[in-house]
């Protein structure tokens, strides 16, 4: 535990400067996460061995199946036992290749102030992602736009503890499918200077992305820095796909990292049971990020996961059950094992509206996912319906209950406790604190006052209009896009990034849109 | 972790007899849980020693305030040093008298298969009291009456993961006031045969409880057996009052654990920093801890504690925020390191409905319940509006988060590991796992399907009402009413007791209730 940890962002002023403040929204963005709790580790070392020997099997007998003709090449080069689609994977081959991945690095966002470290105690809060509807400003749930778009990464910049404005946020149903990507990158890249995540719709779209991300930080600084990420999910049981194959090597060429994503529904592509879909998950994960290291040697590669569990009545995918929180704490045992990054989701809800059930998912995810020292914490706001819709209102909140969670993670502070045990003994037995010294000095930091959540009477509440979250939550959203300030983009670049888009959308067809591979 | 721990609860007739289950409702109680989870510890051994040495240093060199002589009289035969009411005690007085206290201890029901045990890794849940206000069946903010509180009774005998019908869940207004605690205590045994709390509200109500208690269980079981709990909160910093203490020897003169409960607003009666706040509070719990040993040797007792952290904003109380998780994996520490099970608050909400901000707040305070290993996990279903009002809404949603919890608590299980992995196997590479035996054999415990979330897509639920959460669980609580079977009380014992009461309320006078010492 840090006995710095909880002191107050250094900011010029003093108190003063701090209380002038107030009326304007505080959007400093935190400092990557560094997590000093300890972890929730279900498992003793037997049974984390015990898990990695049943991955390794079904690695080694039962295969994993490459839908794409240049990675069965490469694995064959590679070593592995290729039989028409399905690579074995031989253990030892699998331990020496994860071997050269990164334990952790870090991301460089084009304001140096904003870059973050990933990988050990080190995390990261990045924003829900591929929404095909969102919830807007008056709560009216329909297909989003550009706009829509553009408005949540001003969110994402606008909140202290999302350290990075993601990608397709929301689907940006006005523009054509196949020109997309163009639109969206540059949307993150220009509504906000914290890092990115990159599209991996198709092999093309992800070199694209990566040529935009030559464009904003140099083509040799990209080469040697990673900038942003990609996702590539699996096809669980054990299958990777041509399209997030031939993404992953734009990426992984470009020493670009992704996550490595098994896409779990518990119960439907897994066996109906934690550990076991836990060993086939880590099977997954472990053969896309040794390939990884067989497109480009060392370079950085995230251990992912998409989990849900479905439920045996309806079908359904869940979230905030008691076995995603398991298979969160366990996975994080493995991917410490093999010493890699990992990632996971956050905050995910199932609800159709942002009602208690939201509330309660949500913060049942988060809490497993501080407990569980996940690096990569993805869909850390706005996620609602599974994550059919995006919700303006659940953004703002999440991102707060995320700066929560930091507090928290911290762990308590130290550096006041003899200056405290001197107030209690000033106090006295039947006194109160609010006057003392050492509650003036230390009210500001000393404990977490929620913006959104209202704390007030009800006699108060009902005077200041019966409020629910969601409305609270959409006013405070309103409030932070009209005092979004758009951080200063280099002209030269932003024209090089405009001739890009330019060029490439004529070079696009956007007629076939809805035919394109995706 | 236990290999058994995930098995199915025993019940006759297997798969087919549990389907035909399913159309009402399962109200089989859950064994007393067995937390299997690693807690989350923030303080390494010095930080212990030194929250201790603070601790000591408080009680020895600011003292206690006992506003009570007999108290006074008895700490001065026990060899403190009492200086008008203030008590300083020595830190060898206190360990040696903390340390008859069982370190655990099991809690007899009328129903003997409704015992349960306190203490180490054996926790239970108990619901919400003290509302003064309710949220009914049709979400109605109003008093409640006695009907009222028998409902809620009903709900907690209904609900599997609530270990204990509590007592007054809420304020009974229909009923004088000081005559309210022999119905209350009533209703509690009536209405439910698990383990309920007992009224401290003065020392007399806390005899008339322990004289129901031996009608109930014969006098010398009760001298032998714990089958109650009071409380007794502290008035923080520093100070015991007459009616708490009265009350606490009443409880431990028969033998029966109180909740030794410093009631603690960060910030206004604590200094305004997390480890401080920490240290007083186990100053006051650990006197209170101490005079429970003074009263009785041996006598079971609980360290207790109400914790808030204060809005220096407004003064107002608030829930779900980091530092009472962090506080609360602390306190943990403490009571472990005294080896004396320990109290906290789960599911509070400082919300006004059963909105978003209610599923944030109560989620984050049982996750870090969990997590921080508490044994009598109060509160645990109904609390809104910082205790203002019990929620039917809340309350059935609340028990089932506490059955999840508790899932998960219970750690991942091993003993279909071979079968899962034999899965794998059998299905391969792109395949899907719901049509395979062991899916079949394992559906049904594989993955918790909560009943109160709704998980259907936006279609279904549009088409089967748009019903947000409060909606849902309000005709889930109806459902739980129209089942509920009251549990069979002893016609005799049922006769003596309501005996007692009669001639209890012919002797208290009801007129003057609202001047009564409350």
């Amino acid at each position: 535990m840090s006995d710095t940890a909880l002191k107050p962002r250094a900011r010029a002023g003093g108190r003063t400067a701090r209380r002038s403040l107030r009326s304007t929204t505080d959007s400093t963005m935190l400092p990557g996460l560094v997590n000093a709790l300890p972890r929730c580790e279900v498992m003793d070392e037997e049974k984390v061995h015990l898990i990695d020997a049943a991955s390794m099997d079904i690695l080694e007998n039962v295969g994993v199946v490459f839908r794409d003709d240049i990675a069965l090449a490469d694995w064959k080069r590679a070593g592995a036992d290729v039989r028409g689609d399905r690579v074995h994977l031989d253990r030892g081959l699998v331990r020496d290749l994860i071997a050269t991945i990164p334990a952790d690095f870090t991301y460089h966002a084009r304001n140096p102030a904003h870059n973050v470290r990933l990988g050990g105690r080190h995390a990261i809060f990045v924003p829900m992602t591929g929404a095909p509807y969102l919830r807007d400003l008056d709560d009216v749930r329909r297909n989003p736009t550009l706009d829509d778009l553009a408005m949540f990464h001003k969110l994402s910049h606008m909140s202290p503890a999302l350290h990075s404005s993601a990608h397709h946020i929301v689907e940006p149903y006005d523009h054509p499918i196949s020109q997309r990507h163009l639109r969206i990158t540059y949307s993150s890249m220009k509504h906000s200077d914290k890092t990115f995540m990159g599209m991996t719709t198709s092999p093309k779209n992800a070199e694209d992305v990566m040529d935009m991300c030559a464009i904003l930080f140099g083509e040799e600084f990209l080469e040697t820095h990673p900038v942003t990420t990609g996702n590539c999910n699996g096809n669980s049981p054990l299958v990777w796909d041509e399209t997030m194959l031939g993404a992953m090597r734009a990426f992984c060429r470009r020493n670009q990292p992704v996550l490595c994503s098994p896409f779990v529904l518990g119960g439907a592509n897994t066996p109906a049971s934690v550990a076991p879909a836990v060993a086939q998950l880590n099977a997954e994960a472990l053969s896309a990020l040794a390939y990884t290291q067989v497109i480009r040697r060392g370079c950085p590669a995230i251990y992912g996961h998409y989990l849900s569990t479905v439920s045996m009545r309806s079908g359904a995918p869940m979230a905030g059950t008691p076995e995603i929180s398991l298979m969160n704490f366990m996975i994080g045992q493995m991917a410490r094992f093999y010493g890699v990054p990992w990632r996971t989701s956050n905050t995910l809800g199932g609800a159709k509206t942002f009602d208690a059930q939201a509330g309660y998912e949500s913060a049942t995810t988060l809490s497993a996912v501080m407990h569980s020292g996940a690096n990569y914490i993805w869909h850390s706001a706005g996620w609602n319906e599974a994550g059919m819709h995006c919700s303006v209102a659940k953004f703002v909140v999440d991102a707060e209950q995320c700066a929560m969670a930091y507090r928290m993670a911290e762990g308590p502070r130290w550096d006041d406790f003899d200056e405290g045990i001197a107030a209690v003994k000033d106090i006295g037995p039947g006194g109160h604190y609010l006057g003392h010294s050492h509650t003036q000095e230390n009210f500001q930091r000393a404990f977490f006052m929620p913006e959104l959540f209202d704390n007030n009477s009800i006699e108060q509440w009902v005077a200041e209009g019966s409020q629910e979250i969601t409305a609270r939550a959409l006013t405070q959203a309103r409030k932070l896009l009209r005092e979004y300030e758009e951080p200063r983009l280099d002209a030269a670049k932003n024209e090089e990034l405009l001739d890009y888009i330019a060029r490439r959308e004529r070079e696009i067809p956007a007629a076939d849109a809805l035919n394109q591979e995706y």
